[in-house]
């Protein structure tokens, strides 16, 4: 455990009322102490440090001048929000931040009344300050309930289509509204796009450096900052705009750019703003992810997230893996089809390290489209590709797919257009929690006409997976496969293309068959394994396929067998159900079948280890033995209508 | 049927390049051929007419100018494609619009190689030619197989996110790209937000009228009209354009604007674009929906869609309605409980009318909130609302609330916020065929955790689910309805919260029972009529509610009779899923229970009368009464495995 920063002025900050007790002078150095609360709870913990540390100046000031938890500060995505939380009443918990039991590693309403809207994905939080400034303007809520809205966004949130959306609602309804454009030119991966190159150009040609000595002389020589900073915040309105901006197209006030690491300058800037500001205002503050942290400056992701680290060094203290991850197996399969068909691209909405794609990207890098986050073009965009005669892999998690839901109906399914896609943390995913779990996918895809849906056991089914979804050129393919490493099995030389809707029987057994689809394959065959040592001997069969379904093999087991268990990492209306649909069609269920359908429960799941989350989930080995004996009545709990 | 028009140069025109071989004043003539061709088609057909005669001189112009199939030609939305189906070899069928066998009111990619990319849902379209685009430079198709890839979009559509990320996306890769902004100042309602504003004021303070008459009288006055035009297009470009356009700043080259329906404009940019574009370019039109037809252009919806009509007097004939519409009375019944509650407030994604939120906004215009086509954005900023203390109504189409189904998971469901969701045009919707069919809202949404999803079995049911809505402030909830007529019962005085998952029996029977969830209840009642006098009297159950499950009915159903049918208007994965799933979980099927499960198919189903769609679906009495007697082993049909 590192020692403790010494932090006394931080130290007598409880609530962010607090601060307001401090002088000017006082807050940076609060500030400076914030910073190295966040990278001493970081070390211990891991999470995101690199957006924290870049909004550790932003958020003293926000909470000097404003008055939360009334005034609703919204952070957009929220993994900067480490120095917000500790400032907000949670400093006791900091270092339980993504662990068990401990603090979310995002905001979230139900942890605290500073936290007026969770996030996790990102381009939210105009949207919803824009409700709450609604809802104040409607009396929403009891009197001095709501205050200001204050979205703080970064500029990557911003390419996503709902920021656009949102600003141009807000533009339109003209309420009182606060948006912090937080610029710090990387989201996780440097940020891509038109929008990217017009923010820069927005201060590309400003004399920002000048500006931001003579502000700080300025105010140095000035006995009150409040009406000062007035003066220069409604100057910087005036003048620092280049032009008309793009925000201000939009309906918005524009001010800035300023700079996010100087309190002399947001300090004023937000006072005036608090002070004046009658309709949407949109301040765009420049900042550092990582900042002050060498290490983190240093990185190439600007440390984004990382494993626990020692502060003096940096150095990231990560469990040695004993396979691959996922995630590079796939980015590496995808790379050696690619070698072999000059037709494969591959499409990522801002996460070309998350994906694996970095590889094809530095390969083949005409042929990789990072888009921004914008899963909704990445899918359109693939399904011209495909209709442009492409093979495009879309590579996206399972959660951020969800972005893209009505595109792979309409612009992919129904017009049946050959894109692949790569679903990355398919199933629960730890630390992350919740938000990023890949709970849904299965459901939502395999209800789709035409659609092949497949999920790898393994990493090397995973590698045959890539070449099926290469070879499949009559409509539209997705595999799905966890966060994580692999289980460790031989990875095959070359992959080899499956046939498509057929399964495969692993273990022959009697009475119980069990028809695993995807991850769970390892802790079925060890759970058939201690139910060997009982005297009871499961079939076990790996489905490959959720759609289509392989109804010869399902009906065979079926018939074979007194009782039939699917397994899915899943919520209801994926495998199971289909499966459920076949055995009702085909009469299955009229003579008797002893079936369940083990998916993931019926709850948001807290972050904790994967282990800890499949246990709660149920999906565990333990799980499965206790399944198998209840279904065959051996065990008496579940037994309700026997 | 009302005579046909006059049509000599149309008819020499049956694939576009015999437009190639006509005068530009040919070219007029023929863009008025078309107009009265596009309505003398739609007098018959009904379906879209304002926005197709919106584009007569730009199908026109973009026909005689590219090189369709090879141009890849991409309408938005595409309602507005029946005179580029007149153009494009489909002439001899378009009195065969949206009715069953016929051509689709929209393109489709299955029907002709000029729809190189179907759509229905706004603001794909750049996206997708920017997909097309990439595939052309990389040698997607063989050798002269893609020519230039061109969006045609709204100034509605291009409120919707997406179009923003695509073009934000194509300022990035600057590949050749050409968007035509068709900018009518109307989608299907008026456009709101901020960009609708700032496009009025694109051309606001411009001369345009001047500039029109001048540019007219220098094209008359030049003999080589293709490089004047070029001339005039580059003075364009570079004059014309008020400062750095908002699209400027996205990296697109921007002409305009111009005027959509004078073709000696729209052809010498055209010709100039074609010859000279090297990156992405957008070319802003002006147009009038409705443009050339009296009572479309007087109609406040500017001839949006309409029923048959009589070509001289514009009078829709319509079929006497026999009961008011599902959406009629859900718009009522809200303002019925607005009235008794100041906290409710509507929200719509450009359909005010659609979704009958015309009545509520016109009752309480300062809590109704049409967000523009921007369902993403709308699913949040309701959020934001409940967050903030109101009781927001978000009311969309159900395959429209596809577009916002990560914001229904994470900015509702998640954090369990009390928005109502109210979900229109759930089921089959008859001619604008599968794009528009809600066949998914079920299966996506009950497997949310803490989401209620009800459906409504007539419209009665529909007023006393909007008040349980109302009422419930515990979580989320949603509640579907069909497009169309109700059943035609009685109306109630006010609407009664219903008990949360509780369902109601309606027919005590023997041997079967049928459990309906929303709209097929009626259906199912006659089938069990029918059955009766055969001698076989089914217990129907009306569920109510897919989530939560009535379980104590549910298993007392199957405990009571040898056979369990459930039916309703969804793919797998909905109501029927999560039955079989508390069935499983129960084990009743383990001593054998006759259960069968009655979805829409695992097809899309193209348009047709909705009485057809049913059958096509197999969700017809006919379907129902079959299902009953298979399953008792009455008939022989489906009797797979006795």
């Amino acid at each position: 455990m590192p020692d403790r920063p010494d932090t006394p002025l931080l130290d007598q900050v409880h609530v962010p009322a607090d601060l307001k007790r401090l002088s000017d002078a006082q807050l940076h150095q609060v500030a400076d102490e914030l910073r190295a609360e966040t990278i001493s709870a970081v070390s211990v913990t891991g999470g995101h440090l690199g957006a924290g540390l870049g909004v550790v100046e932003l958020t003293v000031a926000l909470h000097a001048v404003f008055d939360a938890p009334k005034d609703k500060l919204i952070w957009d995505v929220s993994h900067q929000c480490y120095p917000h939380k500790i400032l907000t009443g949670r400093r006791d918990r900091i270092r339980t931040l993504r662990q068990e039991g401990g603090l979310s590693g995002f905001t979230k309403r139900s942890e605290s009344p500073y936290d007026p809207f969770g996030a996790a994905h990102s381009s939210t939080s105009i949207s919803a300050a824009l409700g709450f400034a609604v809802a104040r303007d409607l009396g929403g809520m009891a009197e001095g309930g709501l205050g200001d809205a204050i979205a703080v966004i970064g500029d990557g949130s911003m390419s996503a289509g709902m920021a656009f959306e949102a600003m141009n609602n807000a533009g339109h309804l003209k309420k009182r509204l606060i948006v912090m454009l937080n610029d710090n030119e990387m989201s996780i991966a440097p940020p891509v796009g038109a929008l990217s190159n017009y923010l820069t150009r927005l201060y590309a040609g400003e004399p920002f450096q000048e500006f931001k000595a003579a502000a700080k002389g300025a105010v140095s020589l000035l006995p009150e900052p409040f009406r000062e900073g007035a003066k220069r915040a409604k100057e910087m309105l005036k003048g620092m705009a280049v032009g008309g901006t793009l925000f201000e197209e939009l309906g918005f006030s524009y001010v800035g750019p300023i700079d996010g690491h100087d309190l002399d300058q947001l300090l004023p800037v937000l006072r005036t703003v608090k002070a004046r500001a009658t309709g949407p205002i949109l301040i765009h503050v420049l900042t550092k992810k990582g900042k002050g942290y060498g290490p983190a400056e240093r990185a190439r992701d600007r440390g984004h997230a990382t494993a626990k680290f020692d502060v003096i060094t940096g150095e990231q203290k990560k469990a040695p893996s004993n396979a691959p991850s996922y995630t590079s197996v796939f980015g590496k399969a995808l790379v050696d089809e690619a070698a072999r068909d000059d037709k494969i691209c591959a499409v990522t909405a801002a996460m070309p390290d998350g994906t694996g794609l970095n590889l094809f990207a530095e390969r083949y890098p005409s042929r990789c489209f990072d888009v921004g986050i914008a899963e909704q073009h990445g899918v359109t965009f693939s399904a011209g590709l495909a209709a442009g005669g492409l093979k495009p892999f879309c590579a996206m998690y399972s959660t951020f797919l969800q972005r893209g839901y009505d595109q792979v109906v309409h612009d992919v399914a129904i017009q049946r257009l050959p894109v692949r896609f790569a679903i990355d943390r398919a199933g629960l995913v730890g630390a992350d929690g919740a938000t990023h779990a890949g709970s849904y996918d299965i459901a939502f895809l395999t209800n789709l006409p035409g659609m092949v849906v497949m999920a790898a056991a393994d990493e090397a089914e995973l590698v045959h997976m890539v070449a099926t979804a290469a070879a499949h050129d009559d409509g539209p393919i997705a595999f799905r496969y966890p966060r994580g490493e692999g289980v460790g099995v031989d990875l095959p030389e070359c992959g080899v293309p499956l046939e498509i809707g057929k399964g495969r029987v692993l273990r022959e057994g009697a009475r119980v068959a069990i028809l695993s689809f995807g991850t769970r394959l390892q802790e079925v065959m060890q759970a058939s394994e201690n139910l060997a040592a009982k005297g009871i001997s499961p079939t076990v069969a790996d489905a490959r396929f959720a759609k289509p379904l392989d109804e010869n093999l399902i009906l065979d087991l079926a018939q074979n067998h007194e009782a039939l268990i699917t397994i899915e990492e899943g919520a209801i209306g994926g495998f199971g159900s289909h499966v459920a649909q076949l055995l009702a069609e085909n009469g299955v269920f009229d003579s008797g079948l002893k079936f369940r359908s083990m998916v993931l429960p019926d709850i948001f799941i807290d972050q904790a280890s994967p282990a800890a989350m499949y246990d709660v989930a149920g999906l565990n080995t333990p799980d499965i033995e206790a399944k198998v004996l209840e279904v065959l009545g051996i065990a008496t709990i579940g037994e309700k209508r026997a």
